[in-house]
């Protein structure tokens, strides 16, 4: 790998770029990448989709005047380039590090970061608004939305586009199809870019860009006469697809790294009323081989040798891996189990659960809405199904789980992964607010195993009794457990996993961890594993109220609303009276730092629980 | 208008509609919709929406064998004409009264309804799903939706389509074409079929979808002999459309008026592999002259005179007028006020806010995702912009409140009406899971005006600091103020509304006036307008709670994490010990019924918080 960059050298700023001629401009690229290579070897970041972007960013940043012109990036995961064409070279290997860049584009890191983001499908209407606004306030910026093929085809970038039709404001999209999301891509929009794809100006290579524009010069033309009179959306004769029906003019597709000819269009189209699509096809991992063969290991690969590609395979046994092993095995016993993921196979485990059972696996692409209501349909006629998804991006289906889940109390399952402090994607992708959304919900069941055995004995429970379930666990390892294990734990039935009754810690899932590192060692203080949020089992708890001195909650979601918020709850209808101390997330967005980082910080760790214990009376032995 | 109704009085239920011949449909269409129109003029209920679909709903019972086949209606407010012939005709006067028929379809009230609904662009995904879990378990029967063109413009159908595109399942979509959702619609879709509409077949008039068919059948059959052995999808090379693009068959625009033709249609349609879309254009109002004329205001009109129409004007002041004039009035101030609705410009009280400001309104239709994304993008560029959005609906954007909004602390108020109990609508619309949900988001700041002045307060406050803000009000009416109302409520602040220190009642909005009512006449019952929930005021709280006996709490939300939660909270963490008795909405769906009697079987009104006074040993008289 080259280690000199000339070019890069020379670019501490956007504007810098401008004093590159623009035969320079595939070299400044080139550069760029192996920049982003060498930063990526550190592991655990988004290698493959920024690659593939750098082209366009650098068109982009070269024929825009950022911060004044809005770049937008959807989910932010491929901005690399961005950050780097924009001051922040020198910063680039503390990304997604405590106290360095985040991993995403985010407002309040710089001025050219034009969101904050993290969830797909959001810069559609974000830049909506900002053409609106651009509009109301009588400025005259320009705005420009850069979204996967795979974001499109989320219902929130849809509809938005549907608006962006009808409000015609001045705006270019850039659809960086790049056929495939982090899982392979799916649904009908996904078929119909790949038929564009053989359309003739694409094949037609070199300078196919600027011939489509060239042919629709004259009906741009007519259209930029009448739109001063007119809001109606203009049809473009020369392509007769989705996105022209919906009045968004459309050109396309064209190669994503080709970045001269990118700049040559971005100039013309940028400048046209209305808004329009630029549809550029490029290669996750480009110019990496290796990254370009398996781009779906590469998009976020672990460390690896920038030369080579080599890398070492995690040999540790994650959550998502013990979901995976336990619903495999579960849809072999019942013929009603179905596995639904929005987009994450393989961040869900589903590998090898969707090669074993294809009939009964469905991958809705990213549209969580979708996936939790297409369960509501399965569950009303018979099946069992499971609805594997993020904490963070569940989020999105809150009021597909209240209104069309548990008002009718269906059978379905919340496989809710990544619950808790994420760590490295930081405020974006924590899932701390999961307890405190779903606990309001009635009906919903709500259980957090502490480990692999229990984690299929509550999946098993769930497929065999009525009503819908969530059951969280968080990003990390666990220890696999063998096939056939389906422990039967009554759900509601919290466990006493040591005795004591001077102070009692009431934890579940990875807080149990903690808390079991903290008292190990301290005979007056008792350890409950609350593995049930909903119901609590308020007959232990009376029975703890009862007998112990002081309680201690601890949990990974935030202290609004939460599980400890739950017991304060109980406490109270109950009459009962004992000394509580809630311990969990602060009421404040978190920034990206190791998971461990964020526990110590927030004090939920087992330092932490040790001090509360301490201050409660407890004598607690200096360093153990 | 005609009393009789022969041929509906023989059928009891889908089956009986079988003797009838299909030359009998369109008189037993035109007795259903009479039957509809009378129920209507008692108030309150969806009419024209239910006389348009009544055509394709006699078709599709006519066609199909319900329950065995699935009939889904989207939003389900359109299916009075279905619950008349499942059965349900002598109870359709109780309909959206306590005990009586739900206003919406809903699966525990007849084996007829599919669905449980009463939110938008549901039915896709639900329909999916039922389509897949039948060839999961090697079932037959058949799958329909029936969906607005309003509701498909929502995100999640648009991704379920995408989806059903993609899978080729063997289900039936009727569009259900009446060119308006409850506003005018809105949209790039929108445009695009009223483009369909003017198609050669449509303008033949009678017969012309039975062409539309022949002229398609031999592609369908050379389709279906292929399908066997490919998954691909066709396209329609008939109609070269979004919906073809998507892999979805298309088939209209036919008239959604024409019984016998539907039946046709229906009964062949339903039968080809893979999904189809049947695209019906039908009148809202439909055969009622005064409700053709003006669907909007019929779309659920006040009690009138089934022959005349005529009806009494409601003169009472709207907690939706006091936020629409409010915003007018703000709007002239202030240049970076912005109001988005999704498609609710009626019911938030928009119309005069439209026509004032039409440059600084945008109505998103129903995406409410959209609504507040694009709020954060005009945030992020120097706009003050107000989502005006139902509480019930604001669920389908807890994500991008969060994501979006909240994160980078934008300059975003959500004002959220139907806030509490809604009343007749039920368990789908009832707004009591707001205060939970959006408690635990970080710096979102939340307020509980208790009157249109406190609104007018509010708001004004809130395009003046930065920072989210959700303000939310009930359903129902308040008192006028004076243009130039804007008092200065400094947010966080309690009012102190009656002296006393034995018990003292904290509640805000709607449960503030029931705690007036129930405590005007006992000196020792203090009562605070608790009117901010995020933050507590707790140097109020912290002087409550050291000098009363008892605290009660009353809210008009859930109990689970919300206001009353709120304050165990801050009383715990402040290490106050006050009794606190918790009064709000029980953690189960409250079905519908007035406001009034859900919120006193729930205990939250004026006599239950009578009773909770004396039970702590407040002397209350009775009989007051």
């Amino acid at each position: 790998m080259n280690e000199a960059t000339p070019l890069l050298d020379r670019v501490k700023s956007p504007q810098d770029l401008k004093h590159l001629s623009r035969e320079q401009l595939p070299q400044l690229s080139q550069e760029v990448r192996e920049e982003i290579v060498r930063v990526c070897s550190q592991g655990g970041l988004h290698l493959a989709s920024s690659l593939g972007a750098t082209d366009v960013i650098v068109a982009l940043h070269y024929a825009l005047n950022s911060p004044r012109d809005r770049i937008l990036f959807d989910v932010g995961h491929q901005a690399y380039a961005h950050k780097i064409l924009t001051g922040r070279r020198e910063q680039m290997p503390s990304i997604k590090k405590e106290g360095g860049l985040s991993g995403f584009t985010k407002v309040t890191e710089s001025e050219h970061d034009a969101i904050t983001v993290g969830h797909a499908s959001t810069s559609l209407a974000n830049a909506l608004g900002m053409a609106m606004a651009r509009d109301a306030l009588g400025q005259d910026y320009k705005v420009a939305a850069v979204i996967g093929d795979g974001s499109l085809t989320g219902g929130m970038a849809l509809a938005a586009l549907n608006t962006i039709g009808d409000m015609q404001r001045k705006m270019l999209i850039i659809l960086n199809d790049n056929e495939m999301s982090i899982s392979e891509n799916v649904g009908a929009m996904n078929k119909f870019m790949r038929g564009l794809q053989v359309q003739k100006w694409f094949q037609e290579g070199e300078g196919a860009g600027k011939k489509a524009v060239e042919t629709i010069s004259k009906p741009l033309a007519n259209f930029m006469s009448r739109a001063k009179n007119s809001t109606r959306h203009f049809f473009d004769p020369a392509s007769v697809n989705p996105f022209a029906t919906m009045g968004v003019r459309y050109v396309g597709p064209v190669d994503g790294h080709n970045v001269e000819e990118l700049v040559w269009l971005i100039e013309r189209l940028v400048d046209l009323d209305g808004p329009t699509i630029l549809h550029v096809v490029t290669r996750k991992g480009k110019g990496l081989a290796y990254a370009e063969a398996d781009p779906i290991y590469w998009h976020g690969p672990a460390k690896f040798d920038p030369d080579t590609g080599e890398f070492k395979p995690s040999s540790a046994y994650s959550w998502s891996a013990a979901f995976g092993d336990a619903v495999t095995e579960l849809a072999k016993q019942d013929p009603r189990t179905f596995v639904i993921t929005p987009a994450m196979r393989e961040g869900s485990g589903l590998v090898e659960y969707s090669r074993v059972h294809p009939h009964r696996y469905l991958d809705v692409g990213i549209a969580e809405e979708v996936a939790v209501t297409t369960a509501a349909g399965m569950a009303l006629q018979g099946l069992r199904p499971i609805v594997a998804i993020y904490s963070s991006f569940l989020q999105r289906a809150y009021d597909q789980v209240l209104h069309d889940v548990a008002i009718e109390n269906l059978n379905v399952t919340f496989a809710i992964d990544r619950a808790g402090i994420v760590g490295a994607d930081g405020a974006t992708h924590n899932g701390v607010f999961d307890l405190s959304f779903l606990r309001s919900i009635p009906n919903l069941h709500i259980g957090l195993p502490k480990d692999a055995a229990e984690l299929r004995g509550m999946l098993k429970w769930a497929q065999e009794h009525d009503g819908p379930y969530a059951i969280r666990y968080p990003r990390g390892n666990t220890e696999k457990v063998k096939d056939g294990t389906w422990p039967v734990i009554p759900w509601g039935q919290w466990e006493r996993v040591k005795e004591g009754d001077d102070v009692v810690i009431l934890a579940g899932g990875k807080a149990l961890e903690y808390a079991e590192k903290a008292a190990w060692n301290l005979p007056g203080v008792g350890i409950v594993n609350a593995r049930f949020v909903k119901p609590l089992d308020e007959d232990m708890l009376r029975e703890v109220a009862q007998t112990a001195r002081a309680i201690i909650t601890v949990e990974d979601n935030t202290v609004v609303g939460g599980f400890g918020s739950a017991v304060l709850e109980s406490l109270n209808r109950l009459q009962l009276d004992v000394p509580v101390r809630v311990l969990g997330i602060p009421d404040e967005f978190q920034e990206h730092a190791t998971i461990e980082s964020v526990h110590a910080r927030t004090g939920i760790d087992t330092a932490a629980i040790r001090t509360v214990l301490a201050e409660l009376g407890v004598d607690v032995p200096l360093g153990v």
